[in-house]
């Protein structure tokens, strides 16, 4: 079935057609904040004189709304919020919703005209991998939807189809003339470069114009960079949005020539860092304030991953909702003082150095009688850890606080932390960041400002965690050079023992490197979310059960 | 494509074909393990004169392996694992496995002997919903599989496919004359009468005897329950496995009668007090023996919760290798310190008295500069719960027990608790048992023994968390029978705002509930797993976003 409504009764002068493509963030679960936005950017953007305005893959209940989905008032919700959007008068409006009928729920795009629905898309392509759960909310759609505008013939597709080969051939089979994608597309390192890439090679196989309409900011653990894009039917890029920012982009077809105007300006392409950087701005951002959290707590060491974080909260929150505390006991050195002190001062965000002395003696004294005889060990660090995990949470519940957790990548792999010591928090900011990509960091957050925001010594000491005395990180772990080639290899690339072994790694090393990624899934498991950046972040991104006998070096 | 296959080179006497239905626990990941069990009990029925031994579902590389199927030697350690099973002589083995080829990976059995594989078929049906992402895994099968044995033809399918009305039809209709499932079927309060009720239907509507055979023990929330089924063709149950137990089934079908010999005994109906009962025990064991820990923790409060808990440990574990603490602070009343004891004695396991006064004014002491001038409030409460957690990890640390928690769904699903406090642990026996349902459980252990090991006080007096003078749980939270109906309503049912008050609840009760049941998702996300025993448990089969603008009450 093909929908083929005639909008033509919209007259454009010129023969042409101006698309209102924005690129917005949409609250899960918000649907009648949604509706209300929407209805306000639609008129904005008439007033611009668009013909036609797009919103993103289910911009009406953001993305992804899980088990929102599964909710048995979803339909009646979205009946009223639809019948709300199609009030909308005077221009097109193209947006994602959920919709719901007796055949199932389907991920849709709806188009909107004139005070009615005048047709609906499902999305046929449901991705059910990495973060994605689609298959378990959204039944598949099976026919392609086209409309008329103007003479021009518009095919619609969401996200996932126009990776696949067959949808927008179907279109292209079917006389569409023109396509517009709905996405939600999270970010990952290196994603905007595939996504032009696809959409330039979509374009000129089919010689199709493409609009391909990104959301952007974050829902917790995942952030929607933006990056818009619009093509020509040769696949050369016409306008391509910022990254990571809320943005309207107007881009006016002309019928007669088949051809987009072209951008003005198009975007500087982002160095990496700049773009890890950004994604965990957002993350941030977005999860605090949605959360109703006044401010963040950040407990700072005098190490690098908590300078760092330091710095993206300043960035995310402004420098008045965030609180840094330093919490020294017996083994914190005067350097790591000096330097959480300075990076305070330097981020003006206010400072309080709490020493844990008298709470660590408090535990231990509580613990003397059943402790008698036995050699102090890792649990006396953990002690110290876990006091300052108290701590923090008792400033979060007197003073309504969210305590944001600093532990990297490469320690949340090989479960170098302590629950509920260093791991207490709300959000993990560097939770998907591997060690050796926060030094990268931190020195690209030095090199915007003349002053550096972290003191250039905690970039350039050794790691430790000060739990004893002249501790190093490294006596427990490989060179994090080392360690993160391998947890890059068996984490993201999802490479086995052997595989590693024979990129040159030492057999033992590896296998004693993967025996700890995998005995530390109990530990994950009950950390705080972070923001994803990379292809196989731990999360909803990477299933393994708790207790399993999976052999990491076994034949079988 | 049908295999037909002809078996009937193994000659049994009378015309009678023994099958040897093998409900046992195989463990997830551990592929080298369970082909030797596979190996061992295949011989074993060989010996008990059975011509065809079942195992259950995915039992080569136990259920649910989740993203252990991703791995990319999985493919290379399931051919070695075939190749061993293949080896399994005089004997007809089917066996569920992961199938890896060209086309995907299929959640699939094997059909072997004499040496090699006969054929295999691929499970039709993918559940993608509650605690199962099948189709983030596998490929769906197309096509029914049927081989001869002894002149009979038998068609498999694999758990979801008996649920649905199209595979066994299609069997029938091909000409099976009889069906063997393989099944990894979750307990679930009521679940047995269902399937007892399905297979029955199935039978006696397609005229096919059907052997079912379910899996049995835990992997990390799920408890697989065992009562495997070997129905008659006119719907009538010949055999039924025993629940929660490893256990070999022998069933006889007589060729030309088509009918199985009868179970002489057929187990009791369990009562859901004890179905609930042996899921937990179970669950917490398999948990705690696959972890590598020794034994476990247990914090007595004196109060319901962790004296049930204890008495599921000691039923999981055995008395020595359960560790009780009491941890007493100055709202600790002489009635809890009595109780506890009392219940550690009952159960004989090792009980230490440790008073947290020292911990808590140590922490204070560390916190009275930050907290000048500001009045208590459940910072202060927050506090005593914190160091008890502390003090049961630096236990676990030193002496290498799994602490486990005590927190039911009630207080999980309202957030009543504290996170790190608490809710500090490696698994939450009661994580999926109502505060209602403790006391039904409390009441049914009680009845095992002459001597209760529960002393009646703990389950006649009003519960508290004993963190401030004279504190009643029913302080903050509506009464126990009425917060558990509406949380049933709301999380099981999965009803909505309207509908619960239409069921004749007070408006603003039902939105206090609600609210503080959206709001307690941070706490959930974070805390210990635990038994699924509902229809809906928090976890894998509960997905919500943590920061949404879903309102409970809104219209949309």
């Amino acid at each position: 079935m093909s929908i083929q409504e005639n909008f033509s009764e919209i007259s454009t002068p010129n023969g042409t057609i101006t698309f209102a493509i924005m690129q917005t963030n949409f609250w899960v679960g918000d649907i009648k904040g949604n509706v209300g936005k929407m209805k306000a950017l639609a008129l904005d953007a008439k007033a611009r004189g668009a013909d036609i305005v797009i919103f993103p893959e289910l911009a009406l209940i953001g993305y992804p709304p899980e088990d929102l989905l599964l909710r048995p008032t979803l339909a009646e919700r979205v009946k009223i919020a639809m019948n709300e959007l199609a009030k909308i008068d005077g221009i097109v409006t193209i947006l994602g919703y959920p919709h719901v009928d007796n055949h199932g729920t389907f991920n849709s795009a709806a188009i909107l005209q004139g005070g009615s629905q005048k047709g609906f898309y499902h999305k046929q392509c449901l991705p059910n991998y990495g973060v994605f759960d689609e298959k378990r909310y959204f039944k598949k759609g099976r026919n392609q939807v086209l409309f008329d505008y103007k003479g021009l013939t518009i095919g619609l597709l969401i996200c996932e189809d126009i990776w696949h080969e067959a949808p927008i051939k179907a279109l292209k089979d079917e006389g569409a003339e023109m396509v517009v994608v709905l996405n939600a597309s999270p970010f990952e390192v290196g994603k905007q470069a595939e996504r032009k890439a696809l959409i330039a090679r979509q374009s000129s196989t089919h010689k199709l114009p493409i609009i391909y309409v990104n959301t952007v900011g974050a829902q917790d653990d995942i952030v929607f960079d933006g990056g818009s894009i619009v093509s020509q039917a040769d696949g050369e890029i016409a306008h391509e949005g910022a990254r990571f920012l809320n943005q309207l982009i107007m881009a006016t077809f002309d019928v007669s020539s088949g051809r987009f105007d072209t951008q003005a300006k198009p975007p500087l392409d982002l160095s990496e860092e700049s773009q890890i950087y950004q994604a965990l701005v957002v993350g941030l951002r977005d999860y605090v304030n949605r959360s109703g959290f006044k401010g963040v707590i950040v407990g700072l060491s005098g190490g690098i991953d908590s300078a760092l974080t330091l710095a993206i909260a300043v960035d995310a929150l402004g420098a008045d909702k965030v609180y840094a505390v330093m919490m020294p006991y017996e083994y914190t050195s005067q350097m790591s003082l000096d330097d959480a002190a300075a990076q305070a001062a330097r981020l003006n965000v206010s400072y309080t150095i709490c020493p844990i002395h008298d709470a660590v003696a408090g535990l231990k004294s509580t613990l003397a009688p059943l402790f008698a005889g036995a050699a102090p060990d890792v649990t006396e660090e953990n002690l110290q850890a876990r006091a300052r995990g108290v701590i923090l949470m008792a400033l979060s519940n007197k003073f309504g606080h969210m305590v944001i957790s600093t532990g990297n990548k490469s320690e949340n792999a090989v479960g170098y932390s302590t629950l509920y010591g260093d791991m207490v928090g709300g959000f993990d900011v560097l939770k998907d960041v591997y060690k050796t990509d926060v030094y990268r960091l931190a020195d690209y957050r030095n090199r915007l400002e003349d002053n550096p925001v972290i003191p250039e010594r905690v970039i350039t000491r050794p790691p430790s965690a000060e739990l004893r005395p002249d501790q190093k990180d490294q006596d427990s772990l490989p060179d994090y050079a080392l360690l993160d080639a391998i947890l890059k290899m068996y984490i993201d690339e999802d490479l086995g023992y052997k595989a590693i072994c024979a990129a040159g790694f030492d057999p033992a090393v590896v296998e004693r490197v993967l025996t700890m990624v995998d005995r530390a899934e109990h530990k994950r498991r009950q950390g705080a979310i972070g923001t994803k950046i990379t292809e196989k972040s731990f999360g909803r991104e990477r299933r393994y059960p708790l207790v399993n006998g999976w052999s990491v070096t076994g034949e079988f």
